[in-house]
């Protein structure tokens, strides 16, 4: 937590405890720093574990064996390590990694395949092995601590702690959720990973937990963008404890499944938004809402050309109402678009329709929309019903500064 | 020519005029400015002409017109005009674009299919007919000039005028090339779209000379990233005048086919770089290098994902050899690779094999070649034959004082 703090952030919420989730923090001193590098949360039995992991190929192993062990469908409990991210540290790294689950297995007494690890770091050089050891002893023993530790422990090059709650009725029963989340872009010589967790007392199966988290993330997660680039260890991992007393949720048709998939699906909006807001070099929390397209996969492509433009980024920067610059990159997405049947508009005022600017435009409402800190971009592509929203940062000198600026 | 000259420039050198190919400029004020804007160069009957045009589908009327134009084969004129990219204003655009091309038909007395108009400026505004038809009969009349004037009159943001020469042997007839090429990167509210034009006296069979245009563009144009984003209007174009006196160039079987399709990708190259080291905020050129892909193509999918990385090129810039990160961008891009395959180099020293970084990696010759001006990035993907080479810059400061500093 080294730069300075980014003017999009927002006070860390009051998170409540989850029946049957005792988070610790201790010090492992995985680089040479006098904070808590490493969270232990230990998880009630039978806690139902869901995922969803970085798209990368070059992942590591902690991600590798994520994903191996949430296919079993239970989890005891979550180490993080933040300090080094063990990638492309081949055999070596995957050995630490395994060290820290057997390690906790044991003291649990549970299977290794019920333990999850995330690390998040410098890259390319192995997870100590001696330092995850003692670092996991002391974890193990620790106090519990608050929400806040946690979040702040699991913290790299973030600006500020990033927390989110949530609550659903599920048969008159009231589920709550806490979740904590770090990110984003990438910092060197570390990379700023986003590893979000989320914690529920909900009673939900495996399975239904997975399938719920996969569609929430793929509208909320996978609908952020910083700066295009995308790290070798994201990671989400939702955690039901099942210690709510309501019926447990066996698939959609559950009493109370719609209650929890929306309460999922707003707790992954916020935590997402939340890494945008500290994405590096962020001045302005941008929304670029897109309809119109032929199918809503090809709306949020569309949005995300737009969102990953280093040229629309640089205009909302100046605080440039640049439509130009969002014509061309609607027409770089490679999806069906018509020069001539396209609206574009900022903070909910068109500027361009049907291909041509509007003669009538009125700038004063978008120059001062284009001041503020939150930013919305609208496009009607004209030729359906297909609609996304992706959300995304501006491009400044901020970014350049933080990723360029050093020498190693 | 407002901004400072990239410190990557070169000098423009002697271009020899070419036979059968007279350029000429004019004012058309397009924008309230004391320079000249309107390139005219007219091409002896019986041109070959073939063309290569942006993927952009929302592209302008000049690339729509000029895509079908190249159809037919042949060319007597070029118009280029300069600080109006006529893109995004629909028919009025259009029939501006329909205009000079029967002024000057009807001047030449040729078909309007064998005029091409070209724009590049600011959007979203139609080219004024009056400034056009004025510049058109300005130029019509003018004075022949060289190419250091012409390569000057079709820029609008480029910090330095840009041409390159090149020679083929032909049937003991030496043909010759002159070229020039404007561009890169976009700035607003102009469009800094690429525009290239390359003339020689060979005489080749229309059909010919695209393909070994598209095939030249293939390893050249399609592979240099500023920014990754993509202009409206992005042309380059090849006339063969046929003044030189060997026989026909009809197919890839006629003798010295393979010297001139050698001098159309050197060619091709040398603007290719120029536009590069002309890129927005540029201080370093950068080649990538990828070998031991699955394909040619998956290989050069990798190098463009490695060059429009936002870490990476700000490493580049931070002179930093950050190898993480280009792991990270082999990662994403989606074509195979293998983490524990995986070799990354600077300037010709391995620095990680296999997927682990060397222990014996000696940091000195690496450190001193990231001082330097001119970049290259070594990666092998472990894999198999497939190899490309792409070409971007840095990311600096500059791109986004460039592009952000400024209230529209």
């Amino acid at each position: 937590m080294s730069e300075a703090i980014s003017p999009l952030a927002t006070p860390f919420p009051a998170l409540p405890m989850i029946a049957g989730v005792t988070p610790r923090v201790a010090r492992a001193r995985y680089k040479e720093w006098d904070r808590c590098d490493l969270t232990f949360v230990e998880l009630a039995e039978g806690t139902s574990v869901a995922g969803v992991f970085t798209r990368n190929i070059c992942c590591s192993s902690e991600v590798e064996l994520g994903r191996a062990h949430v296919a079993q469908g239970l989890a005891r409990a979550l180490v993080v390590n933040a300090g080094n991210s063990n990638a492309f540290t081949g055999y070596r790294g995957r050995e630490a990694v395994e060290q820290i689950m057997d390690q906790v297995a044991a003291h649990l007494g549970c299977a290794r395949e019920q333990v999850f690890v995330s690390s998040t770091g410098v890259i390319g050089v192995p997870l100590p092995k001696d330092k995850a050891k003692a670092g996991v002893e002391a974890a193990l023993t620790a106090q519990p601590c608050n929400w806040l530790d946690a979040a702040n422990t699991i913290g790299t090059t973030d600006t500020f702690a990033k927390g989110a709650t949530a609550t659903a009725i599920i048969g008159r029963q009231k589920v709550t959720f806490s979740a904590i989340i770090k990110g984003s872009g990438m910092i060197a010589p570390d990379m700023a990973t986003m590893l979000g967790y989320i914690f529920t007392d909900a009673n939900v199966a495996p399975a239904l937990l997975q399938r719920l988290l996969s569609k929430a993330a793929d509208a909320t997660f996978n609908c952020i963008t910083v700066d295009s680039d995308t790290s070798t260890s994201d990671t989400v991992l939702a955690f039901a404890t099942g210690k709510a007393a309501h019926a447990r949720l066996e698939d959609e048709s559950s009493e109370g499944a719609d209650a929890f998939a929306a309460a999922l699906h707003d707790i992954c909006r916020q935590l997402a938004h939340l890494v945008v807001k500290d994405g590096e070099g962020a001045q302005k929390f941008i929304a670029v809402s897109v309809s119109g397209a032929v199918s809503d996969k090809s709306a949020r492509k569309i949005g995300m050309a737009i969102a990953n433009s280093p040229l629309v980024k640089t205009a909302i920067a100046g605080q440039d109402a640049n439509w130009g610059r969002i014509v061309m990159a609607v027409g770089k997405a490679g999806e069906p678009a018509d020069r001539d049947k396209l609206s574009i508009g900022f903070g909910g005022v068109w500027q361009a329709k049907d291909g041509q600017p509007l003669p009538d435009y009125d700038e004063a409402p978008v120059a001062a929309h284009l001041q503020g800190q939150e930013i919305s971009i609208e496009v009607d592509i004209g030729l359906g019903q297909g609609r996304a929203t992706v959300w995304t940062c501006d491009l400044t000198h901020g970014y350049i500064s933080i990723n360029a600026d050093y020498r190693s």
